[in-house]
């Protein structure tokens, strides 16, 4: 299988956890082994102030120092996907413009939120963006956040016309997610990601260019096994590392839901296992999120042996 | 690829669509030859009174004239599995006491709807329609109609104690329906069935054991090469076989959505393209549903054409 | 305050319970006390197989032996209101037939359910229902069960032609309850009802013409007392009664959300109250309802203390 | 009617609309000009940086400038309670502490947004911004926009311990407003504010403390004569303002819902509404929600003069 519209973007790019210390300050030394624990785990990009990095959470000065701190640690190695989030157009573009001078390669974008927009302003939304900041764009669809779906039809027309570079996709509706791929699978360079941990054998057999998986921050390996046999057309090698990622995944639901919020859940299932790894230091949340505590520690610990990663 | 668990039921199970005359009356030679189209296409069961076959707006007179007419024109082919779709635990259990008596090889029951219920009770309203009917039951999890979704746990606890026979999912949620292709992946004769059109070939390279395809109606055949390629491991021809299927499934987004609800746009285009393929004469719809228009059936066959099958 | 538009329906009409025996059967003798109850409190109507009569709950036998009962009881002293709950126009109207036999004064009828309709088949599905009745028929706007909204334009287009007598509100929009009071408040004999148990005074300061209270089967004099009151135009007194009544209310929220559902709570904490009140023998849910526990009814049995009622 | 609790906020506080020229920039005159209109309309205070005034829309600069501009024009004759619109806890702190710098004598803070929450967060997140910030707070709570319900408990509990000042409710849920109502009651200084322009004299039946409306930009007299006849106990009176402000209210229906989004059509008809009162000269909306045009002005401007307001 090879990519017949030869996308800009392709493989594994995940969204990258903001550690941080026991007083809750972002732990450099902590980030910059997260990136190379993936940059060595074969990922392609990263994916920087994304919701795995709990950018809804991050003060300006901090968003500015985790940009930093990983343009640093990467060192060029691999392109940086940076989120400009904001509510609305034009902050978007304030926010984009501090991310490009501090070093993005392109910008993921979501649809307004917190407004009540429709489709035509977020069309509008998107085009705004790219003509004032001429980069290129991922548009993020992520209703579960921004309580607003990208339509296949809205998509395409931003596509088509060099809008947008590229959609990640989380908005887990996987008939508009094929619906997509077919769409614009001729639209040369164009690419679209997954970003389900637990689809991404099935997205690519769709046609699919890569994944941005959360739980890519603690099995970069296993997800670029899983893009390359995919790419290569051995989907059935694709589709047991996907089985054993989303066994991997459960980490996820360890956290006792009557204490932790769904937020803090995963990306503290994420940054939990990446102690366990050794990794990081510290499995911190950013207030008010709570810490995952030893006994749920202990779960994922399980897991992660069971998986072959401990 | 096969089965290591020895699934009961596998395959392409199309919910059989309900063709009416001009005057509203069911369609029965349309009937008998829809059953004919469908068998005589490869499929492996027959999913009678399903959303596809209108069953909300069937009078009970109606829905046992449907069971009947598909039962005689199957003449043992292939199973019959048969919703019993009434709102909770002791009216689903008369009504599938009636859908056995009429023929029913296996039943379909969805969660409690218009109630207001917790897991507990969809998984004692299970339970207890199992306990008193001891037939082959299906879980239909549809929650865009009954508004509950099944949760992964709970089928898993019934498909454990051997209350459901398999899922038919209509969740949406392909995150959620591979964690439960995971889980049950060793239950002895244990079957889950996705109901989502185009997705089949991702399904099934995670383990699902076959379809309930609305659009199976119009192209049983094709969801048959689609199935054995799968089932064969050839998972390429099986993605190619899918895309001209998403294809055909435009047909779908035909109807003015201004005039047509979201019920009939997808029934109406499955009635419209079995007219346009000569296998029944009308289209109609059960009422307060609108008809699909001649400008609507001919954008419909434009598709057929542009797709191979007319 | 006078209704000026001479309004057929006025007043409390509370949405009677069904009591069941401990093994399950329906209690006629409770029943029957619970009209008496209801009636010599002040109702001004029964409605008869609503939500908190557990009608999906009720098989047809059942549903047959609730209004037989209850009008007998009744004995013709106030007017009959009986919930044709079914899923789509012929099937409602098979119900509402069934219905009128049995002695309804009139009909309530919802939006379709399990169906996807949009705004012209709810509006057409009204006017087939009462064209093949012809009688009185209440909409009953529950989206938190039917999960469609019945929109102010189509109620008023629907009370306008006389297809509806009235509305039951239990849409929780009170600023659509306000346009639709505002819309209809000179159509000669029309009728709108809230089906909040809480914001009654306000409804009827905006002009609604009575209530359809839960609690009214626990409080039917206080709610008549609060009803003329406002009536009266004395909404001092109308908020305090209706203070004292959201206080009764709190019952509803007694119950342990771990263990009983949504549905379970409300109409077990109305059974139960009843129970404590001596008007019935057994607070018995229809299965797979959970029933309300000795704590549970402790904790009711004190808000009725604290209220006056015990 | 007295409020027996000494609320430290009572009356009509509208959220100040920001009038843009027809080039998109602030327009400060008509900004002035709107003030002038309010202040001397009778309200009690200004809720400045709200939805109502395009907060999310709106750059850090512009922000900053909206406050300055409205702090100067109002001079001290009524309270500001300024908006501190971010998407978490830490963010919140710091808009809040640049808001107070600009002269808030309030904050007005929702639940996070973009975040996936829940109870115990949303307390923690008020708690935090409070201990950072000591000035009063009101908890906005608008779950259409967070998509995050701020519940009873958490908001009795926040105003308990003196962590919130007040609650300005647009939830749009009347029982859990009552509720609230009821269990705040008792709470020196405390103050519940309903947001829905058209059940303002329900609420204060119940024993609000007053308005926070959109429409108040359009009409501010109308709004305080409402309160003012609430407060004097004569509710007949109030409850006919209501009703004449409720027909104002059909204003926001005007837009064309094809082409003007949900967010712009109230905010695009407050502000064609005041260019139509001379009040301001453009109703120039924050890009990229489309401005009103001229035959939907017109329809506005019938509206008013059929009001009164013209």
């Amino acid at each position: 299988m090879a990519f017949a519209n030869n996308p800009k973007y392709t493989g594994v790019i995940p969204p990258v956890v903001t550690p941080r210390t026991a007083d809750g300050a972002i732990d450099i030394p902590g980030l910059q082994a997260v990136v190379e624990h993936l940059v060595t785990g074969g990922v392609t990009g990263l994916f920087v102030l994304g919701s795995s990095g709990e950018v809804p959470y991050l003060t300006n000065a901090e968003r500015a120092l985790v940009v930093s701190t990983i343009r640093e640690a990467n060192a060029g190695r691999v392109p940086l996907i940076v989120g400009a989030n904001e509510q609305t157009t034009e902050r978007v573009i304030e926010e984009g413009r501090a991310m490009i001078e501090l070093g993005a390669d392109a910008l993921v974008v979501t649809t307004p939120y917190y407004a009540l927009s429709n489709a035509a302003e977020v069309e509008a939304h998107f085009r705004a963006v790219h003509a004032a900041l001429q980069i290129d764009i991922f548009a993020y669809d992520v209703p579960v956040r921004t309580h607003v779906k990208l339509s296949v039809a809205t998509a395409v027309a931003l596509a088509k016309d060099g809008v947008i570079v590229g959609v990640k996709d989380s908005s887990g509706d996987d008939v508009s997610f094929r619906q997509l791929l077919l769409a614009t699978r001729d639209f040369e360079g164009f690419s679209v990601f997954t970003g389900h941990e637990v689809v991404v054998d099935g997205a690519m057999l769709g046609g699919a260019h890569g994944v941005v998986p959360g739980l890519g921050n603690v099995d970069p390996a296993g997800y670029r096994r899983l893009f390359d046999a995919a790419v290569a057309g051995d989907f059935v090698t694709a589709a047991k590392e996907q089985d054993r990622l989303t066994e991997v995944f459960e980490i996820v639901y360890t956290p006792d839901s009557a204490r932790v919020s769904g937020g803090a859940a995963g990306l503290g299932a994420f940054k939990t296992a990446l102690v366990e790894l050794g990794v990081i230091g510290c499995n911190k949340m950013s207030s008010p999120m709570e810490d995952l505590n030893a006994s749920e520690a202990s779960a994922i610990s399980g897991i992660l042996t069971r998986t072959g990663l401990l």
